[in-house]
């Protein structure tokens, strides 16, 4: 090692790699293979890449470093490594939260019970080798080889420019990629198999998850906020702007193939492969999000009599789209119900094989958009409502994702509330859980009244002292102060405000007022379900006692209540590894029926009803 | 009219325009919707936009048109259109062959009796309005109309990007277009039907045959050279080209697609509509011709034991290729028999309906190769032999197409050669039937003996005065002068050669020595061939009595001999008007018997005796 170089090490993993004096931290972990995460670009903006130096010598913090870090943290050696330079050999330790999690499974057991069976097969298959008394053409050959269990009617140019190579290279032994009756790819027998990908484009945050098409193993995960919400946070605003804009729909259509094109990338960075071996996408998403990812014009969803453009299931080649995979690939939307029952809800239904119950099941999907699945046993009807973007944080003053500092869980003890922080970390802001505790909170400890309104200075007399004295400020601005300004993260005190009440009121109020009017449609009550799903990232986190409580949920036995993760992405990814769930699904969305809350006279009456706190 | 314009008129049509002084007689044309054949692009160096000012006043001719028209023609009027300029109001006749031929159908009755069926389909179909009582999709509540007739499956997203307005902007009432079971296109009621195109491309020449897909309708075609033909004259050539040059298949791909769009555009000049219009291509064309246009590695086909990277149909989508036609469209290749055995056989396997005769008949396309199809009642055998391009006219020495001034017959008359030529013009050159007529006649006449030598001047004293006196030159100079200088229209008299023989007969040994070996593989004679049909260009103008009496046929009833025209271009016409067709024509490749001459020990033997003038 010449002494201009220097050896880092990374610990937990313990990788070592050498680099030049003066390298970036950042720079030595990629080249160590311990990817770092740095959403701002390595400009030390974000403060994400958290490392903390065990031992050695790097430089001085800079101003982006003081920033982010306190005198505290600095001292014990935590750094930025998009700011720390190598300046002698180190021992670095990566915080757990500033590593890439790469091959980050779909955390969801709704479909370890489906077998493989996708759109796309790799087949390995040895030729007889052609003489004069055996002329057939080099596909033909192949076809024939194939005949007995997969035939053959054409084949992509793709496949047939590289068949003669291939097969002479590798003595007529060769991989054959299938899709359906058509060749698509050939290559030799220890090549890549092919991949598929499962997107569940949401109205704020997009995920892909990236599967190996022939061993079913997950293999990677991408998300990223949805680049559209700068036009709005609602679907809504987001079909306003593409009818009043022009070039709108075109500029939303290309910011969500762009996010698509993002995630995959990001999910495909977890192994060694490019997009070329993605041979299949499936995608889910509501109706808005479907139209704006194909291009369809949303207007008339917006308007009565609510109409999309195309509701059924549509399988779409890449390059119509501009999506990054096999050009050979296929992109396949799975069907939508209505205008505002989406893709995503099909994928809620399949995945949590909610027909399957002989017993009335009912299936929340909880996002900027509720969508609500009702099984009664003999009937499927769909509904949404807007809930607003609540749920997914976006109109929460001090909302936040669930990161480390994120107030994920908020009870009510000893006549105070007690507060819990994601790693105990110092707090920063409200997550989805959090928040939603904290709502139920406030009610149960009387800081909020049926209404929603949080209790004034004279109401507040009947409080205890400590519950009292987290109120401030008056009417539109009061506030519960969770965590104050010197024991928070932030410098700032967190608070849950009158304006998050309203705004949980609307959706909790939405989504509870379809619930109602889908049991009433199937002559149904809340005792008469066996179980309730709970979908979506929130329905995850949301404690159940926290939905009944704030009346998002009919009063019922908590212990029915289940959350079931992102179903709407199981639903994608079990369409993308096996033809008879996408089948399945397709069937689904044919036989829903759907409830058209919007028409229905007894809607407002009802909604008027739910959004209160009883 | 103002004074600084005229009205022309032009005959015989009667078409008349007005145009502004001093304009073009080629744009005046135009504009009276007379389109006049210019090859040069209007700059007076083709010669080919005859037309005679009739009455009125033009300019004075220019040098161009005084180097292409004699004193003569100048002075009854005859001009070139692309330099003559309107000064008066004037009467103009065009000459027949300066007009394009627009709309010129394929001349073949044989897809007279084929039932339009394409792959592509038009229907008028009307939808019920949506309502909050009826919120079926655009997609589906079309999908839904058109369910008994036309089940679809899917649709292309070109279509869903239109459909929502164009139902809106008429009233519910659309034309769906269809392939399959897939909505590729909508439009209002009154728009363009779907067109189709049928493609023959052969080593020399390239046709495009344009069909309206929902009445049948023949609209028009295109014809040019293939640009191939610079790396060589036959597929050898060309797939040694592509073998041995950088980029070489590449080019070749190149070169067939342009000309392909050029012919398609030359077709669709003759109606207003564009290449978005076209919704299916059919190609043949032979193996070579086949794969390199659809980028196909040839260089197997060029060695033992001959293998082509595809024979079965294939369907391809025009951007894989660059193909100008709609998006959505499908380019369909004909199916190929073996290495030397194209789709253009098949195509004239299935235009000819071979098979459908109980009884042995034979079938022989002559291009620069030369393929043979015999159905013997039971078996359908085909095989191939390099024909070379005498065929063709290229190697010819005084070859050229059949236009006006081409010797298209010769007879051998009174002990002398009477010569005729195309409209009775001066002599140019020898067109195809001129060519074998030549050589039988010399034949006949004892100009060239059994092994295809010219008679010498020893020799030649037996035969008539005038005859020997069209003997000239010696050896391999020898030549037989067809018309003389001074009553050629070239100032050079036209000559059929010792080398020109030498050409002819190394292409009918091969094709008749083919014809032989098949005849004897299904225990055949000649005499049991109930027909003989000749398929390609030279095969309509090939007199049965030259085709017997040069020995390309064996000796037999000439009456069993028939010209079908290009039945490779029908075949592949009928493949494009009907899918039962189309089905036939890939059933028959599936079934047809290749017989590789070139292993058989008996084809040198063969050919040596074929190649001699008995």
């Amino acid at each position: 090692m010449s002494p201009s170089e220097f050896a880092v090490t990374f610990t937990p993993g313990g990788e070592t790699v050498t680099v030049p004096a003066g390298e970036l931290l950042l720079n030595a972990a990629v080249a160590a293979g311990v990817p770092i995460t740095a959403p701002c670009g390595g400009h030390g903006r974000c403060g994400k890449c958290l490392v903390r130096i065990e031992r050695g010598k790097a430089d001085a913090p800079d101003d982006h470093e003081r920033e982010h870090l306190t005198d505290d943290q600095l001292s014990v050696g935590w750094r930025l490594a998009c700011r720390a330079r190598v300046l002698g050999d180190l021992e670095v330790y990566v915080a757990p939260e500033s590593e890439v999690v790469c091959a980050k499974p779909l955390e969801n057991d709704l479909i370890e019970d489906v077998a493989v069976e996708a759109a796309v097969r790799q087949i390995v298959v040895e030729l007889p080798e052609p003489s004069l008394e055996d002329q057939r053409s080099d596909f033909i050959r192949l076809r024939d080889a194939l005949a007995g269990q997969f035939p053959l009617r054409d084949a992509r140019l793709h496949a047939l420019w590289r068949l003669p190579q291939v097969l002479r290279d590798n003595g007529f032994r060769l991989a054959a990629t299938v899709r359906d009756d058509l060749l698509v790819e050939v290559g030799p027998v220890n090549g890549h198999h092919p991949l598929g990908v499962a997107v569940d484009i949401g109205t704020t945050t997009v995920v892909a998850y990236l599967v190996d098409l022939v061993t079913g193993q997950h293999l990677g995960s991408g998300t990223a906020h949805n680049p559209q919400a700068q036009h709005g946070a609602d679907v809504i605003s987001r079909t306003e702007y593409s009818k009043t804009t022009p070039d709108g729909l075109a500029r939303l259509q290309r910011e969500a193939i762009g996010v698509v094109n993002q995630v995959v990338a990001q999910a495909l960075e977890c192994i060694d492969a490019g997009p070329e071996c993605i041979h299949e996408m499936t995608v889910v998403g509501n109706t808005c999000m479907h139209h704006l990812f194909l291009g369809l014009d949303p207007r008339y969803i917006a308007e009565a009599p609510y109409i999309p453009v195309n509701a059924a299931p549509i399988s779409v080649a890449p390059r119509d789209l501009g999506v990054r995979m096999n050009s050979e690939g296929r992109v396949f939307c799975l069907p939508v119900v209505a205008g505002y029952v989406g893709a995503d809800t099909i994928g809620v239904i399949a995945a949590t094989r909610l027909t399957d119950s002989p017993e009335p099941v009912l299936a929340v999907d909880i996002g900027t958009n509720g969508e609500v699945a009702l099984w009664s046993g003999e009937r499927l009807v769909c509904a949404s409502c807007a809930a607003g973007p609540a749920f997914e944080g976006a109109q929460i003053e001090y909302g936040m994702r669930a990161a480390p500092g994120a107030i994920s869980s908020v009870e009510f003890v000893d006549g105070d509330l007690r507060i819990e922080t994601i790693n105990g970390k110092p707090a920063l802001g409200l997550c989805g859980s959090g928040l939603f505790d904290a709502m139920a909170v406030v009610l149960q400890a009387g800081l909020v009244d049926m209404m929603g309104r949080m209790v004034d200075a004279e109401k507040a007399k009947s409080l205890s002292e400590k519950l009292a004295a987290r109120l401030e400020g008056e009417a539109n601005t009061r506030r519960v102060v969770l965590v104050s300004a010197d024991e928070s993260g932030t410098g700032d005190s967190i608070c849950f405000t009158q304006k998050d009440v309203r705004e949980l009121q609307l959706a909790k109020g939405a989504i509870r007022a379809a619930v109602e009017l889908m049991l009433k449609e199937c002559g149904l009550k809340a005792d008469d379900l066996s179980e309730v799903l709970l979908a979506g990232a929130f329905g995850n986190y949301l404690r159940p006692e926290s939905a009944v409580r704030m009346g998002l949920l009919p009063p019922m036995d908590v212990g029915r209540i289940r959350g079931v993760g992102n179903a709407a992405g199981a639903g994608a990814m079990m369409a993308l590894l096996s033809l008879p769930w996408r089948q399945r699904a397709c069937d689904l969305a044919r036989h829903a029926e759907h409830l058209e809350l919007a028409r229905r006279a007894d809607f407002q009456q009802m909604f008027m009803e739910t959004m209160l706190f009883l």
